[in-house]
């Protein structure tokens, strides 16, 4: 069974098997991962298609897989010959999976598929539609296409490590009081957390499972006077074992369904965040009373404590340092002719390998020439791989640190002169940039009402940019970590609070030609300036250090505030970085660099 | 039957025949109007509260009224002595209406209510709470309170008039054309609507039966082949019975019951948008199925067709010659120390009386001095009532022209000088003002969005404001008018589009000092320059005509993109109005008020 239509003939076999008259696979596994593992890449097996986002729909006679835009290329090159047909989502007349299925199934249908891997929120929106037209929804007790995937990767085995105080600011027993008593709130006798990066922050544990994220496979429950820690046992040391055992069980990752039942046959009222728990745990749980709404952990995790803000800004200062050589090696290199896209992303991994605490990258870096820059998300591959000539290069990259994770955007100018278009875009990019940098704000304010203070200035112009503004970094956890955005989309997110990291990332895309895009993280902290007894106010400190292209800038576009923003910022990178850089052609590169406009 | 106490305790005798555990009065009417006519003010004549929201509710021994921060000092002396207590909404640990009842109510309790009283979605969100503790909602045949109030008001009879093709620029039946393509996508066989002024927009009708908005109380169905007005037929004279009939049948208010009735009884589709139709339409449409969506009127209605933009321009004109005959006046005699703010507003509505097709204004007017200015919503009493000494005026205005409304603030400065924060708040005020005006952004953008332009200068300084920036506004309709709003909170708001009429007002408040805001009316607009085949841009143009007071300007503070919209806007005031205004003495004062800075 090595080709795609073999492998989708002994579905619908199965499929007749069960009576079901269609089976959906989506993307997601049961921790509805960013990053899925190997062991659980079913749609990739069984599709060809090895895009991050995507749902495939098996029907008897027909196969279709749901992308977004950024994979339409990807997703017909890769489904070519495979007879599964691409539904490009959002594009006019594009039907979605729910409501396609709803327009297509008779009644009495049923349509199957492994609860694990649908949150509740989204099996409650399928079944609804389904039921709508008298069809149903059915979960199969085991992964269909697991029984077909007799060859599938074992599961991730890399030991944990259990992080100390000195490392996390606040130990596990804090953090479980502080759960419980939200939990007494809402008259909960569990709490089941499912999402990797929670029960990292809760359980101050790290693990190697999940690509770019240092987390572990587990499920949790914490009950009045438990925690329960569900993973594969064979991961935890001795050392780890006793440090665990004081505020935790821990039970093997099989034993959670045991676990949930006896919940189930105790009636006891249950946690059960239903935008991030899957329905398998909901269905383990029988006639539980259930509390749906958002984890307790979300607003938490993201408030960094002072240890976490600390060592996310030492995790900062080694960035920039292995920043400020790649830019330096990049001036010299680059020029020759002999650089490209992916080797640029590998001398800039070896750079940072060097540093203390370094554990990987946090992301698949972007690292795009010319043309590619303006393509969101793209990867350089070895097809597509191209030489640094003369133009614009945009990087997007960030890195773990054991005591942070790090995500940077940098526009740089190679060879040639700017164009007039280069150097105005990027400065009126930089403005926003700048403007938002400088905001002050009231608490209480959702980042959907920051978004558009980095955009008038593209706006003005005729021009915008269609990807949000800003998104939340984890403390050496998730690149992407919720509830806060700075989104123009996401309404009903979480306000910005003190403690927050949140990135600013304005770009500006030019189909064809280049991208723009000008990205530093920051830590919001209060405005003592501003606040009163009433009425606290917020800022943003910026966390990245690293110098701003000063060859791509229109210094005339610039406002006397702007221009002082500009070089504050630069020379608080030249002495932060400075006396840290050893090499003194890759000083001497650093002062030019922040030389004021 | 004159005290609350008798009052109440009538309605709780019926409440005991009735065997209701409960009985909940809310503030609005059946056609959930922002301004209830007098005959169905039931909760101000149970209650003794005149405050314009509110929701009382009667149990066996307790009344409660809950109300908002604008009404609390009132409802507190006009409660006084009565035995309802007040329930002050949005204080901190108030309950409100659904979770308090759900918090008392026990097992098998009925709470009722008249069902014309409450939205679809309101009945549903009240039922949800009440059955979660195993209580009922049960909707009273009739309203107890009319029960009771026997010598209340009549319904008014002012007749009503219809607007001609050349008035309104869009027939009724190319309106209903419109509706009918709507009805037809969502498969609805007919379309019920409840909102005066969504009925006004559609039969171009107007009327003259509740306070500031000229509408007529009637409800409306619209088949595929049939538009069925329901209204006082007494109020339609033969010539408005003739135009209208090419297009409409003509029934009497009570009969909607009959033709509802009908429907129901072939179970038709019907469309009953649940934020704007009362629950008793609901009920009487029995087991029909039902489209609860917006309503298809609401974002036709808000994009304004060119004869209405002409005749709101024209209005406008009108109106800025009365505030330019005003503010001379004002700058003559408040200075001599006999102007209250009583006689400010009522000679403001004098001298727009005399204006063409003047029919009344269009709110209460906000005129308020000194520390009145910071109080929002004040409306000047006989109580009150303060002479305008030397300091800050504020005045928040606006008027119904049978070609347009209209609504302006302006903030004056009487007698002495500004001081340097009245200069720097009112400059910064402006400056957010101006931000807002000269944005241009592109389609797809809603309100909520744009409102942080408005803000940011005062939030550099530590300040914000407890209201929306922006409002819709109708044409010779209500002055507030959905579904788009330039809010922080609204974030499922409308987007912003070409033919909106929507105000730009930014405002400063410092208690028991003064209140400071700038208002001016705007048409959205495409913006060509920046418009592409691939995306719309629009902009904003400014309706309102009237200088802005130079004296509290600290032009330091302007940029010189701003100090030019300043200038421009005036000199477009100067040349618009000038030609206009008869008496020397106020071309005078115009001239000198539109002086550049």
């Amino acid at each position: 069974m090595t080709t795609t239509r073999g492998k989708l003939a002994a579905l619908r076999r199965l499929m007749r098997e069960h009576q079901l008259s269609a089976y959906l696979v989506p993307m997601v596994d049961a921790h509805l991962n960013e990053y899925v593992p190997a062991c659980w890449r079913r749609l990739a097996w069984l599709s060809g298609f090895t895009g991050s986002a995507g749902d495939l729909l098996i029907l008897p006679r027909q196969a279709i897989l749901w992308t977004d835009g950024r994979y339409f290329l990807q997703a017909e090159q890769e489904l070519e010959g495979s007879g599964i047909e691409l539904f490009r989502k959002d594009e006019p007349g594009v039907l979605d999976v729910e409501p396609y299925l709803r327009s297509i199934m008779k009644k009495d249908a049923k349509v199957g598929v492994d609860p694990r891997v649908l949150s509740i929120a989204s099996a409650k929106l399928l079944r609804k539609n389904l039921e709508s037209v008298g069809a149903s929804l059915v979960y199969t007790e085991r992964n269909l296409v697991d029984t077909l995937w007799t060859d599938a990767p074992e599961m991730p085995t890399a030991p944990i490590e259990v992080l100390s105080r000195e490392q996390s600011g606040a130990s596990t027993r804090t953090k479980l009081e502080a759960l419980r008593t939200s939990m007494k709130q809402e008259n909960a006798d569990a709490l089941v957390i499912t999402t990797l990066d929670a029960i990292a922050w809760t359980f101050n544990v790290r693990g190697n499972d999940v690509l770019y994220n240092p987390v572990v496979i587990a499920y949790a429950i914490v009950t009045e006077d438990d925690a329960k820690l569900f993973l594969d046992l064979a991961k935890v040391g001795k050392e780890q074992q006793r440090r665990l055992s004081r505020d935790v069980t821990l039970c093997s990752y099989d034993s959670v369904r045991t676990e949930l039942s006896a919940l189930a046959k105790r009636k006891a009222r249950v946690w059960v965040d239903e935008h991030t728990t899957n329905q398998w745990v909901t269905k383990n749980l029988g006639r539980c009373d259930l509390v749906t709404t958002k984890s307790p952990i979300l607003e938490r995790k993201a408030k960094k404590n002072t240890v976490e803000i600390e060592g996310i800004r030492r995790a900062h200062v080694r960035d920039g340092v292995a920043m400020v050589r790649f830019l330096r090696w990049l001036s010299v290199e680059a020029p020759k002719g002999h650089v490209t896209e992916l080797s640029a992303e590998s001398r800039l991994e070896e750079l940072r390998s060097v540093g203390e605490h370094y554990r990987g990258p946090s992301f698949r870096t972007i690292s795009a020439f010319g043309p590619h820059g303006a393509i969101t998300h793209y990867a350089a591959t070895e097809q597509s791989n191209v030489k640094l000539g003369s133009g614009v290069f945009l990087i997007d990259t960030g890195s773990q640190y054991t005591d942070g994770t790090t995500d940077i955007t940098r526009t740089i100018l190679i060879g040639a002169k700017a164009t007039d278009q280069q150097r105005r875009l990027f400065t009126l990019v930089l403005k926003g940039h700048i403007a938002l940098a400088q905001t002050r704000f009231p608490q209480g304010v959702r980042g959907m009402r920051l978004d558009t203070i980095a955009r008038t200035h593209l706006w003005s112009d005729g021009l915008d940019y269609g990807h949000g503004t800003g998104h939340g970094v984890g403390a050496f956890l998730s690149v992407h970590e919720g509830p806060q955005a700075i989104s123009p989309v996401r309404c009903k997110g979480a306000f910005i609070e003190a403690g927050n990291v949140v990135s600013i990332e304005p770009g500006c895309y030019i189909a064809g030609k280049f991208g723009i895009r000008i990205e530093n993280l920051n830590v919001v902290v209060k405005d003592d300036k501003r606040t009163t007894k009433a009425k606290t106010w917020l800022g943003f400190e910026t966390l990245t250090l690293c110098p701003i292209d000063r060859s791509l800038i229109d210094d005339s576009l610039l406002t006397p505030s702007e221009r002082q923003w500009l070089n504050d910022y630069h020379q608080h990178v030249e002495n932060t970085l400075g006396p840290l850089v050893d090499d003194p052609q890759d000083r001497d590169w650093l002062t030019k660099a922040c030389v004021p406009v």
